[in-house]
């Protein structure tokens, strides 16, 4: 099929975007470079050498005889040329990952918390109104988060969009089914949030085929086809804006670093390998709505840890030192978690689960890329509220990394 | 107290603004003249002479004395003057009018959905931003709309915002309360139940004070305020996709029109007279919710009515033809509509019924402005989708009344 990446740029994009590739689909991407930009913005960069987009579709053509097209445009601005690039290309689906995804990032300060909401609100709805425009029959995968569902709801498994429940009619208790209660915990979830009633709207109102998978936190960096070529090795984040938990960790432990764990460490959130990633994506892709069905929302996981037991496994296996420090962000210091996730495994997914094996290879490329690490970019900043600020002044207003270490 | 008012030369926000200053409140506006611009864009005005901003600002003063400064600025875009003018002004409460208001004109074609999301999304997240830039304590009212929870919920009144459900846990069926499950109608209804995650997100996160009035549709124009001199008059739209319904009617009539009743006319509707919202402003910011509370909403709306009787009740009244059309709206043809309302009249309100007398009052201005209208601004051409659109497509060809008139 024809598949266009939006965001193909991006840590998950770019190695989607191969695995479709070599999966025989004609892939086309589009990318403007924002994740870039704001790596210059934050003076932090992947720990990993990635190299520009032109030459990682030229090393892709090399090593694969397969050429992916790449387009420089801004979802959420250039309509009219998204319109044209859909009639021109006729994908028959398009990925959408054209999202600021950091939520760290996007409470940074006012202007962030505008940047995220403008982009990544304005981005889903010009996706969809372009299908619209376009007449075609485009199914629009979306990669949303685990995070809209909130993590409070502790006593019932986190069903897969939506949820059963019974009001109260004038014939007494009667069971609806209605889209899982949003309750984000950024600016960043937020957007999510605002993006899935998009979603059932343009799914209600145009009859548009719609996928959202609601990720977990990824973990990893590499897939096969990344790993086919140096020049196409993917991201690798560790900064306190945009690096996750558990990569976050290796890289820690490979640069000499005490592990972070922000509060208690009782927050329990859901993992997904990257290169599960690409393949859930695959499976979303093969597995499109029928036209009228209401909007298709598979939980894109396959395993729940505390994260405190994340830290305490790669201690184990690195021996680094944990250390707590005081939680920036307004969330619940401890929660359960339980999820569903039967949609994609009953697709044929086959969990990669987070063992020891998998994880002494990231702790290598952490390693082998550890001398490219700059140690201040490490500590999370950004503070959800100003009472967060005020707790975590004391650090905060230090420079350096010694003094948060020593906290 | 001080008021700020976002969107004060609008339809509705122009009398919140007089009657909050008759009251003796101190209020300023913030208006870019979006309307006014929208009429231009439409070749469509209001069927009363309203005068430029200015003039009924200076003729505020002539009748009342008091001073009602005007700022021109783009909530959305010019966020740093929003910051500076809630650092200098210090309100204690901001009503928040300042969207794109009308479901067809949200729905008329790519252009005019992103403008309404982008415009909307972003105007109601920067008054939040700012609020919390500012670090003062504003209360932030809201109008919303009853369209936010869709008409489909038969057998259940709909309360005031949030719906006790029962939802399965390791103990057996639970009580939840929960944000009424949204299932926005149009492009601008959307916006509103977007807008609705984000008060929810600023209240929790930051501790903002918030109430979400979701109104009913307004009929009437005129208030105490507005009636006090002819520079004062209120807008009185009846064009296709800002006149509301029961408002057109009247002026349907006036002008020897037919009612156009689109599909069978059995949408039950909520409704409230315009002098009815300046009161309901005035309680709820007289009752805010305290801070660290929840969204406090509450149905600014008095009672409900199916099209097709408000049609009924008119043509009895003056004598008009009643005319049936295809609905270009992609909604049911026939809904019920029970509504909770308890909260407003707790706090005082007298509602003012839909009965002959007011309705005349109305009709005679119509009648006394029928001269300016443009008949051929009345057909409703904005279409839901492409199926309505083909539906439409024999009369929606034709230019003119005329052939409306005859489907």
């Amino acid at each position: 099929m024809r598949v266009l990446i939006l965001g193909g740029d991006g840590f998950c994009g770019w190695p989607t975007s191969l695995h479709l590739s070599a999966r025989g689909h004609e892939v086309a991407i589009v990318d403007n470079g924002a994740r870039r930009r704001i790596d210059r913005e934050l003076g932090a960069a992947s720990l990993t050498p990635i190299e520009p987009l032109a030459i990682r579709l030229a090393a892709w053509e090399d090593v694969s005889g397969r050429t992916i097209a790449a387009h420089d445009l801004t979802v959420g601005r250039d309509f009219e040329a998204l319109v044209a690039l859909l009639g021109d290309f006729r994908p028959d689906a398009v990925v959408h990952f054209a999202e600021q995804r950091a939520a760290p990032y996007s409470m940074k300060s006012a202007e962030h918390k505008r940047y995220t909401v403008g982009g990544n609100v304005g981005a889903t709805h010009d996706i969809l109104a372009a299908i619209v425009e376009s007449g075609l029959d485009i199914h629009l995968a979306h990669l949303g988060t685990m995070g809209v569902y909130g993590y409070g709801c502790a006593g019932a498994a986190i069903p897969e969009g939506y949820l059963t429940v019974k009001v109260e009619t004038a014939e007494g208790w009667t069971a609806r089914e209605i889209l899982y209660p949003a309750n984000p915990g950024s600016i960043y979830h937020l957007t999510k949030t605002q993006d899935a009633l998009a979603f059932q709207f343009y799914a209600r109102n145009d009859r548009l085929r719609i996928t959202d998978l609601h990720q977990g936190i990824v973990w990893g960096a590499q897939t096969a086809e990344t790993r086919a070529d140096p020049r196409l090795i993917n991201r690798f984040d560790y900064d306190g804006d945009y690096g996750t938990v558990l990569n976050r960790f290796l890289m820690q432990a490979a640069a000499g670093y005490p592990l972070s764990v922000h509060g208690s460490g009782g927050q329990t959130r859901a993992f997904i390998n990257i290169q599960d990633t690409v393949r859930c994506i695959e499976l979303a892709l093969a597995n499109p709505p029928a036209r009228g069905e209401r909007v298709k929302v598979m939980n894109q996981m396959t395993e729940c840890w505390r994260v405190r037991d994340l830290a305490q496994m790669v201690s184990r296996l690195t021996g680094a030192a944990i250390e707590h420090l005081s939680n920036p962000r307004e969330e619940a210091d401890e929660n359960d978690l339980v999820v569903e996730n039967r949609r994609l495994l009953a697709l044929g997914l086959e969990p990669i689960t987070l063992e020891d094996g998998l994880l002494l290879e990231i702790a290598e490329i952490a390693r082998r890329y550890a001398h490219r690490a700059d140690l201040s970019k490490i500590p999370c900043v950004s503070c959800w509220n100003a009472e967060r600020a005020a707790a975590t002044a004391p650090s905060m207003g230090e420079v350096g990394v010694g003094v948060m270490a020593a906290e």
